[in-house]
């Protein structure tokens, strides 16, 4: 769910090159104005509801080629190229997203939605509450990953697309990947859900927990109600921390830092920052926080613990039963925060319903979050699934019937 | 390194059981009074230093059936036995040690001795400093296993224990038996280190770091100040949520918990404790705070950080050179925070000194607090380990040698 450390950017990828999208803008889809407003799955309503989106790309005239990015937590809508020739970096999936690369933009029209309940242009509760004219803060209704694709399907139906060639998103994107395919069957041809799961387990409930403490404890976070005042950073940078610790692996960890000592040749015997690793989590934490909204921190990770498809269908292998796309089930070998048995869950509930199914496991040390970094696995698992897929819609297309 | 859990107690360990040593009382051991002091490895000097310790059995006249308890991070000395009528439960490694148990104080005479820094009736930095008449807080010197051991060699010397017949202790506790083997040779005949390691990684440093920033930010702490004031609650239960994660396994916290809801039939959809796992760790971090100090905790993370043989003789290999102990090596199959392999390079080491060892690793769904359960495995490998010991220690002493 970290975006910081997907800076590498090859040449080609550069503003200009021949591999970017070039210059983006996000966009803007304001729906549900009052007195219209949508009903969340917790029972309250909430409008007008405001989605950021961007596209890259172009649609075909038959409206069969359109692909939607769904990002993790701390994600924005940005996926790809770049905002201003004075951007340090692209779009935060922009090693996977552009000409010639896994999700050939000449060739899909890509759309990378933003969630609601964040604070990266869609509402949430930094938003401004029209009916008080201040920010929502906790009186922002709690938001589910249902309530997200729901928001999601609109901005769909603005753009005309009736049926997604493809989605794909990791970790809670791919928890709105398989929200769709469940939710929304006839309009999902296919899916590929990334280091991700069905339900969120225990112990990852936990470290959210613990997350949400920290931000809650923190005396500046006043019930919520800190906007244009001082905001809860210390709690919220340690809620980061927490949660980066589970983005990586112990592996990666121990090759990346080992033991060495930050700035210093020897132990300080102090509680200042002595280990690398120490350094480079602090580093984390402060960069996150003013990167990012520590309410929707909260909401966010409470619609990752909802979420639970098993439960809202009986069984997974219910949850499946109206699925019609086909699927890239992909994980990562060293994540032990999604490990590659949720995936399997993923796949076997799947193939119990004669979902097309197929399942891939990168061998990557970097842990749950490999799939922001380059992996060639990844690059060429996705693509060679996205051409068979266009081919087999184009075909089906053709002979007048509907498929997969 | 939770003792929380480990109220099981068998009938017969009962007070007044036929295998409990019954009512047992903590002694005191103080020593470098002024103007002596001990210098500690920042360089620092220490003194007075008391040292709380209880015993159990009857050492020999011979002085060879001596076992040393070693306790992790938030033990105490009271391992074992009753302290009143009153009490709710006994000792953390009750279990364990008794008359008949795998630890026979029929046989044995067992000794547990608290550590340095901690704040358990040993001097720590909640202790009053008698230079100032208040307590130390953060100006008390940072302490690593390598003091809490040099500590214990007093306690070893005043019992008038020349050599232990063995010693255990797991995590930090197998840190202290790894440090006396290495440190003392001439005085362990053999060690039983318990889901530990040689030294701490990448990243429980890091899980390490995150729970003392939460008790650093907290405002109460007040650098370290906070005797006689509000403590640093908040923050502290932050830390030891945090850590009591990496206790158990995601395998156990699904069994025992999955994602059940607290006192509730349905999602509460707010942030109010709705999972019983977050309930649970909410009452660990709770409890946690009532019975242990914020400071000490900081001194003890920052002792098990510190700790590494690797670093300080060149190699693992290389500290184990003068090792005269024989090993048996304890790991738990569900442990991650001190995983199977870093047991084995112990073992590793061990062997690549000729050093007679042997290697079991528990096969346990428990994760690392595996330990303070019941255990049968554990239970009888200890037991044939000591009962091995002892004749090969018995059978040297009667030759004139000196063995293992």
């Amino acid at each position: 769910m970290s975006i910081d450390d997907a800076a590498a950017i090859s040449e080609g990828s550069r503003l200009g090159g021949a591999r970017s999208v070039g210059l983006v803008e996000t966009q803007f889809l304001t729906f549900a104005e009052p007195p219209e407003r949508m009903e969340l799955e917790c029972g309250s309503k909430l409008g007008p509801i405001t989605l950021a989106y961007e596209t890259y790309g172009r649609l075909t005239p038959e409206r069969d080629n359109a692909v939607l990015i769904l990002h993790a937590l701390s994600g924005d809508a940005h996926a790809a190229g770049w905002h201003s020739a004075d951007d340090k970096k692209p779009g935060w999936w922009d090693l996977y997203i552009g000409p010639g690369k896994a999700i050939d933009t000449t060739r899909y029209f890509v759309v990378c939605s933003n969630i609601i309940g964040g604070c990266k242009g869609s509402t949430g509760p930094s938003s401004i509450d029209p009916a008080t004219g201040k920010p929502y803060g906790l009186s922002f209704p709690m938001v589910t990953v249902g309530d997200m694709v729901r928001a999601q399907r609109r901005l769909a139906d603005r753009l005309g697309i009736e049926r997604w060639l493809s989605m794909t998103g990791g970790s809670m994107g791919g928890f709105q990947v398989l929200e769709w395919a469940v939710r929304y069957p006839d309009r999902v041809a296919s899916a590929i859900p990334v280091a991700t799961s069905a339900r969120l387990g225990a112990q990852a409930i936990a470290f959210d927990e613990v997350g949400r403490q920290a931000i809650l404890t923190d005396p500046n976070w006043g019930g919520g109600d800190y906007y244009g005042g001082p905001a809860p950073t210390a709690g919220f940078a340690l809620a980061r921390m927490i949660a980066h610790i589970t983005y990586l692996s112990d592996e990666q960890m121990h090759a990346k830092f080992g033991r060495r000592l930050q700035d210093r040749d020897r132990l300080a015997y102090d509680f200042r920052t002595e280990f690398q690793v120490e350094s480079y989590l602090k580093y984390q934490g402060d960069a996150f926080v003013r990167r990012f909204d520590a309410n929707s921190y909260l909401y966010l990770s409470k619609a990752t613990d909802y979420f639970d498809l098993s439960e809202r269908y009986g069984s997974l292998v219910q949850a499946f039963e109206k699925v019609e796309a086909e699927f890239l089930v992909v994980s990562i070998s060293s994540d032990w925060l999604f490990p590659t048995a949720e995936s399997k869950c993923i796949v076997q509930a799947a193939k119990a319903n004669g979902v097309p199914t197929t399942f891939v496991e990168l061998q990557s040390p970097y842990g749950h979050d490999a799939f922001f970094l380059p992996n060639e696995q990844l690059s060429a698992a996705i693509a060679g699934f996205l051409e068979n897929v266009e081919r087999r819609v184009r075909k089906a297309a053709a002979g007048g019937g509907r498929s997969p």
